[in-house]
């Protein structure tokens, strides 16, 4: 990885309304006050590490405008408003450098069914298998070795990274954005045991992703049993996570990494899951609810409730018997005492 | 995914007994009564929702013998003895429709071993790769991207879909269905720290699976350090499902998503584990062993056990523990008072 | 798996200093002592088990030295100082065997980068992607459908096995072993919700292996936001771990299957994370820690310290809990007693 921007350009980047003091090098990396060396931009994103500022080698540290200080010899200073977005614009403009966007095309190695709809402008990378019948919109990328299912559709602008599964007939809205290893469209866990045997359920349904999804390395979602299991426009789902069949999420939504969701259950727009949460089959969520992680959840929760814990309650509650669960070698003993005390007269003896 | 049956044919797949009304039009796709649309065969599985069949728009129901009322203008009542079960003939016939068994041959672009042994009715996709010595059994189904190892053996009638990885000397039996990122035979994590370094020792055994095995999307199952990994017939496993090395679970088992079982850990046959649930290494659970989702399991369990919690008790007791939990603040309040009752005399003062 | 080692063979492998009786076979094998038959090697690593060496059908045993004891007609007894040293060195022969070095080149099918530089020595299997400026050293080997990023070093003498990505950037030091599946340098999951939009923040980072790092089978390790997520010199982790953008793991770490390490977090040398164990965002957890499975940490940790439980506590601490959260039924019965016997006048009647 080598970037390479002079101040001038983070200047244009950044829109920094004031310099002050002089970097005549090329900024080559980014790193955190502690950890910057001459050649790194560095910013003051929280004012606690206001301190910090001061020893920071930096060739260049985006600054608030109120923060009251002096750059070192060689060392520019860039006064702007919000550096931590300040920072992004220009985090923003490195990975445009770092992954231009791949050229219109496809690899000569990729297999693609005559019957399957590529758009022009679309991106297909080598050894990518495309289905019958499937359409890949415009401007969408498909790095190395997708494999894109029978009937399967890939919206416009959306970004496959090496190695992304689409079963068939499964859908993407536009821009959505798959990181490695994911798999769209595997079976539901369907079974029913009978007479000492274990019967498969076929799951006929397919998976739709809406609009800006994103969807983290080696997560899975299952198709349906019938009908869809829909994941809503602009949830970003992280790596690890399970979606079982027919789960249905709302728009907005944040599930981090290891979650799992089973069977059924519904979620509203806005919710946010902690790592490793779980949530059993055909239950409710409504929007805004809050999982902590590992929290996990087997009964309906309304709008905007925040749980923790297994089995999850009301996140107050639940840091309050913590607080009292600790405290449990305690109680037992005030007990034995009252006991003990009680047996020799009735009164306690502290 | 489009489907095209007419009412005649749902009759012929469910065996209905009796048509009430007339449906003229072709089935498109299946749905719940809630969401059921005029092109949508829809059934009444659970009496709870015979309420919601009055309003119900689909254009063909499938309704029990015994159910009261009449179709809609242009809808049509199935009358069949299961509606649920009905249903999924119907929905057994759509699967076979929607996934035609891939013809017999192996991809142009496939990459196989001159000593593999690839039975003439198997189907090898695109860009699969077959090691030395594999054999591929008659009717098997290899779809894009598999990979079989050195000596690999995939049985008679195996569905492997999209980028299966089957590692060297592991055995398929008949009929497995294994989804897309599955791997089969990666190392057991067997480390050895010992003067200050951590030794790796070699993983040398394989892993077997017995037939009608179905593994779900990038689960994992170790090799044995030495001897065997062993999944027992008809055992049936989700996704991101983690087995370590020398486990061996017996036959009919439904390992839910996430579930991690540690090495040499053995299973009887009919257990069931919730999602996200752990089990420790070198231990044994009986036959029909259920526990419930995030169960941590650090003891042996015998036949028959239903576990719960972190450490996992038998259920019965973890409940009332819960329930028990919950009311810690009125217990220490109640033991706080009689330490102050007493101390102010002797009697209690609620 | 077959193997074809004959005592003498086994002799010379083990150095066994003393050889009784006679195995005129070959060793097939290896099994427990109490599986064992003919054609298998056994071994008697824990002095519990000495009672199933008189009836073991093994051809040959490793007994140490001071094991007493004779072995059966047409069975040899190998004595070795420590058994279960001596079964490591007859499985590294076997796994050299089942598992002979690739030879060096490139297959035809794989797909390289006219700018990426593969040593002459390395191995570069079926269908690999290599991307523009990857390095591949020297010894290394490429099993089938790697895929390698642009710019992304992968160290000499490594292993990665069916199926590997490695993204962008990324880059291995000497002797990693990578299991199939293992997704390295997936984008982090960073996102700023902000006027009902949920923003994607760059990831513009990458992924560092220090030397001698194995990781197992699905696991993913994301890229850092910027600067380097980092994974210590000989750290060990097992499948399905997630590793999320600037963790930072020191050396020596064993990271067991399905853990989870959230952003920015940072563990010291030699730490032990037991099965689905989780660790918050930006905590510090020092040398030598160990977690129980399925903890849940949410604080930093000092040096040496052992927790666990949800939230985790030390050890200690938390064993006591949970046997007296067991005894809750009888806490709370007791109270009653003392509220009813102090209410009746004052003593306890018990």
């Amino acid at each position: 990885m080598s970037i390479s921007l002079d101040s001038q350009q983070l200047v244009a980047l950044t829109g920094a309304t004031k310099v002050e003091g002089e970097y005549l090098g090329k900024v080559r990396s980014l790193a955190s006050l502690a950890e910057a060396g001459p050649e790194d931009l560095s910013f003051l994103g929280n004012p606690k590490y206001a301190t910090e500022v001061p020893t920071c080698k930096a060739g260049v540290i985006l600054v608030p405008l109120d923060y009251v200080g002096q750059p070192a010899t060689g060392q520019a200073f860039l006064r702007v408003a919000k550096p931590s977005y300040a920072l992004a614009l220009v985090c923003a403009a490195i990975e445009a450098q770092l992954w231009p966007k791949p050229a219109a095309g496809i690899h000569a190695s990729a297999v693609v069914a005559p019957t399957a709809v590529v758009d022009a402008s679309a991106h297909v990378g080598p050894l990518c298998v495309i289905g019958d019948g499937a359409r890949i919109g415009a401007g969408a990328v498909l790095e190395a070795h997708c494999l894109i299912g029978v009937q399967a559709v890939i919206g416009a602008g959306c970004w496959l990274k090496n190695g992304v599964t689409i079963a068939d007939y499964c859908r993407l809205g536009a821009r959505c954005r798959l990181q490695s290893g994911v798999v769209i469209g595997s079976d539901g866990f369907g079974y029913e045991p009978a007479g000492g045997q274990i019967h498969r359920i076929p799951q006929i349904g397919n998976v739709v992703l809406a609009d800006d999804v994103d969807v983290g390395a080696n997560t899975t979602i299952d198709r349906a049993r019938f009908s869809q299991t829909v994941i809503g426009r602009g949830t970003k789902i992280d790596n690890l996570v399970q979606i079982a069949h027919n789960v249905r999420i709302g728009q907005q939504c944040l599930i981090t990494a290891q979650v799992g969701i089973a069977g059924s259950t519904t979620l509203g727009d806005f919710c946010v899951l902690g790592g490793q949460a779980g949530v059993a089959g055909h239950l409710n969520l409504g929007h805004r609810v809050q999982l902590g992680a590992q929290t996990g959840v087997f009964v309906d929760i309304p709008e905007g409730g925040f749980y923790n814990g297994t089995p999850a309650i009301p996140i107050g509650l639940e840091r309050r018997l913590v607080v009292l669960s600790r405290k449990l070698p305690d109680l037992f003993k005030k007990v034995d005492s009252l006991v003990a005390s009680l047996d020799a007269g009735g009164r306690s003896n502290p």
